[in-house]
Protein backbone atom coordinates (compact mmCIF):
# COMPACT_ATOMS: atom_id res chain seq x y z
CA UNK A 1 0.00 0.00 0.00
CA UNK A 2 1.41 3.73 -0.72
CA UNK A 3 2.76 5.16 2.46
CA UNK A 4 1.33 8.71 3.48
CA UNK A 5 2.94 12.07 2.44
CA UNK A 6 3.05 13.63 -0.99
CA UNK A 7 6.94 15.02 -0.54
CA UNK A 8 8.22 11.77 -1.71
CA UNK A 9 7.28 8.28 -4.16
CA UNK A 10 3.81 6.81 -2.52
CA UNK A 11 4.27 3.34 -4.11
CA UNK A 12 7.12 1.27 -2.94
CA UNK A 13 5.79 -1.42 -5.46
CA UNK A 14 3.24 -2.10 -7.98
CA UNK A 15 0.47 -4.77 -8.06
CA UNK A 16 1.87 -7.22 -10.58
CA UNK A 17 -1.53 -8.77 -10.59
CA UNK A 18 -4.41 -7.63 -12.79
CA UNK A 19 -6.92 -6.48 -10.65
CA UNK A 20 -11.01 -6.40 -11.36
CA UNK A 21 -11.74 -2.84 -12.79
CA UNK A 22 -15.22 -3.88 -11.09
CA UNK A 23 -13.45 -3.61 -7.42
CA UNK A 24 -12.20 0.23 -8.36
CA UNK A 25 -14.05 3.04 -6.74
CA UNK A 26 -11.31 5.67 -8.36
CA UNK A 27 -7.49 6.35 -9.58
CA UNK A 28 -5.45 8.55 -9.04
CA UNK A 29 -2.37 9.82 -11.59
CA UNK A 30 0.27 11.49 -9.65
CA UNK A 31 3.10 12.49 -12.64
CA UNK A 32 6.53 12.55 -12.02
CA UNK A 33 8.06 15.58 -10.45
CA UNK A 34 10.77 16.87 -8.18
CA UNK A 35 8.59 14.49 -5.17
CA UNK A 36 9.10 11.41 -6.98
CA UNK A 37 11.10 10.74 -10.39
CA UNK A 38 8.41 8.35 -11.69
CA UNK A 39 4.81 9.01 -12.38
CA UNK A 40 2.14 6.86 -10.19
CA UNK A 41 -0.98 5.54 -10.55
CA UNK A 42 -2.90 4.61 -6.81
CA UNK A 43 -6.24 2.53 -7.58
CA UNK A 44 -8.63 3.32 -4.46
CA UNK A 45 -10.58 -0.34 -4.16
CA UNK A 46 -14.14 -0.12 -3.20
CA UNK A 47 -13.46 -1.60 0.09
CA UNK A 48 -11.26 0.96 0.48
CA UNK A 49 -7.96 -0.60 0.07
CA UNK A 50 -5.37 1.30 -2.19
CA UNK A 51 -3.26 -0.41 -4.61
CA UNK A 52 -0.03 0.75 -6.26
CA UNK A 53 -0.13 -0.16 -10.17
CA UNK A 54 2.71 -0.44 -12.72
CA UNK A 55 2.08 3.25 -14.66
CA UNK A 56 3.50 1.19 -18.35
CA UNK A 57 1.60 -1.89 -17.78
CA UNK A 58 -0.82 -2.35 -20.66
CA UNK A 59 -3.79 -3.64 -18.55
CA UNK A 60 -3.38 -0.86 -16.65
CA UNK A 61 -3.81 1.28 -19.39
CA UNK A 62 -6.68 -0.40 -20.73
CA UNK A 63 -8.61 -0.76 -17.26
CA UNK A 64 -7.94 3.51 -17.63
CA UNK A 65 -9.06 3.40 -21.19
CA UNK A 66 -12.35 1.50 -20.14
CA UNK A 67 -12.45 3.86 -17.31
CA UNK A 68 -12.81 7.01 -19.47
CA UNK A 69 -14.80 5.59 -22.15
CA UNK A 70 -17.27 3.62 -20.20
CA UNK A 71 -20.86 5.66 -19.35
CA UNK A 72 -24.09 3.70 -18.80
CA UNK A 73 -27.34 4.56 -20.03
CA UNK A 74 -28.91 5.94 -16.49
CA UNK A 75 -27.68 9.03 -15.19
CA UNK A 76 -28.45 10.13 -11.69
CA UNK B 1 -15.37 22.97 -9.27
CA UNK B 2 -16.56 19.44 -8.47
CA UNK B 3 -18.82 19.26 -5.49
CA UNK B 4 -17.97 17.84 -2.31
CA UNK B 5 -19.55 13.62 -1.58
CA UNK B 6 -18.94 11.03 -3.46
CA UNK B 7 -22.90 9.82 -3.56
CA UNK B 8 -23.24 11.53 -6.60
CA UNK B 9 -21.52 13.45 -9.33
CA UNK B 10 -18.64 15.45 -8.60
CA UNK B 11 -18.90 17.76 -11.83
CA UNK B 12 -21.07 19.51 -12.67
CA UNK B 13 -19.57 20.70 -16.07
CA UNK B 14 -16.04 20.38 -17.71
CA UNK B 15 -13.77 22.21 -18.65
CA UNK B 16 -13.39 23.19 -22.35
CA UNK B 17 -10.42 24.90 -22.37
CA UNK B 18 -6.85 22.56 -22.95
CA UNK B 19 -5.18 22.91 -19.10
CA UNK B 20 -1.27 23.01 -19.14
CA UNK B 21 -0.45 19.22 -17.65
CA UNK B 22 2.76 21.25 -16.00
CA UNK B 23 0.22 22.40 -13.42
CA UNK B 24 -1.33 19.48 -12.73
CA UNK B 25 -0.34 17.82 -9.31
CA UNK B 26 -2.90 14.45 -10.08
CA UNK B 27 -5.70 13.51 -11.97
CA UNK B 28 -8.24 11.04 -10.20
CA UNK B 29 -10.58 9.15 -12.32
CA UNK B 30 -13.68 8.20 -11.10
CA UNK B 31 -15.46 5.55 -13.12
CA UNK B 32 -18.97 5.55 -13.75
CA UNK B 33 -21.35 3.70 -11.26
CA UNK B 34 -24.54 4.05 -8.86
CA UNK B 35 -23.44 7.42 -7.97
CA UNK B 36 -23.47 9.09 -11.11
CA UNK B 37 -23.74 7.51 -14.50
CA UNK B 38 -20.60 9.31 -16.28
CA UNK B 39 -17.02 8.50 -15.54
CA UNK B 40 -15.37 11.94 -14.36
CA UNK B 41 -11.55 12.94 -14.49
CA UNK B 42 -11.16 15.83 -12.00
CA UNK B 43 -7.35 17.35 -11.73
CA UNK B 44 -6.13 18.68 -8.85
CA UNK B 45 -3.80 21.78 -9.60
CA UNK B 46 -0.42 22.70 -8.21
CA UNK B 47 -2.36 25.33 -6.73
CA UNK B 48 -5.02 23.32 -5.40
CA UNK B 49 -7.60 24.51 -7.51
CA UNK B 50 -9.98 21.08 -8.85
CA UNK B 51 -10.46 20.97 -12.26
CA UNK B 52 -13.38 18.57 -13.93
CA UNK B 53 -12.05 17.43 -17.37
CA UNK B 54 -13.85 15.85 -20.52
CA UNK B 55 -13.33 11.93 -19.92
CA UNK B 56 -13.68 11.94 -23.91
CA UNK B 57 -11.37 14.66 -24.85
CA UNK B 58 -8.48 13.83 -27.09
CA UNK B 59 -6.48 16.32 -25.24
CA UNK B 60 -7.67 14.67 -21.87
CA UNK B 61 -6.84 11.27 -22.68
CA UNK B 62 -3.15 12.59 -24.15
CA UNK B 63 -2.42 14.02 -20.57
CA UNK B 64 -2.90 10.92 -19.10
CA UNK B 65 -1.32 9.23 -21.56
CA UNK B 66 1.63 11.64 -21.47
CA UNK B 67 1.66 11.50 -17.53
CA UNK B 68 1.60 7.72 -17.23
CA UNK B 69 4.34 7.67 -19.98
CA UNK B 70 6.65 9.94 -18.50
CA UNK B 71 10.00 9.29 -16.08
CA UNK B 72 12.56 11.59 -15.92
CA UNK B 73 16.27 10.16 -15.10
CA UNK B 74 16.28 11.43 -11.49
CA UNK B 75 15.11 9.63 -8.76
CA UNK B 76 14.36 10.39 -4.95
Amino acid sequence: APMAGELRCQCLETEAAVINPKHIANVELIPEGPHCGVPEVIATMKDGGKVCLEPTAPWVKIIINRILNSTTSKTS
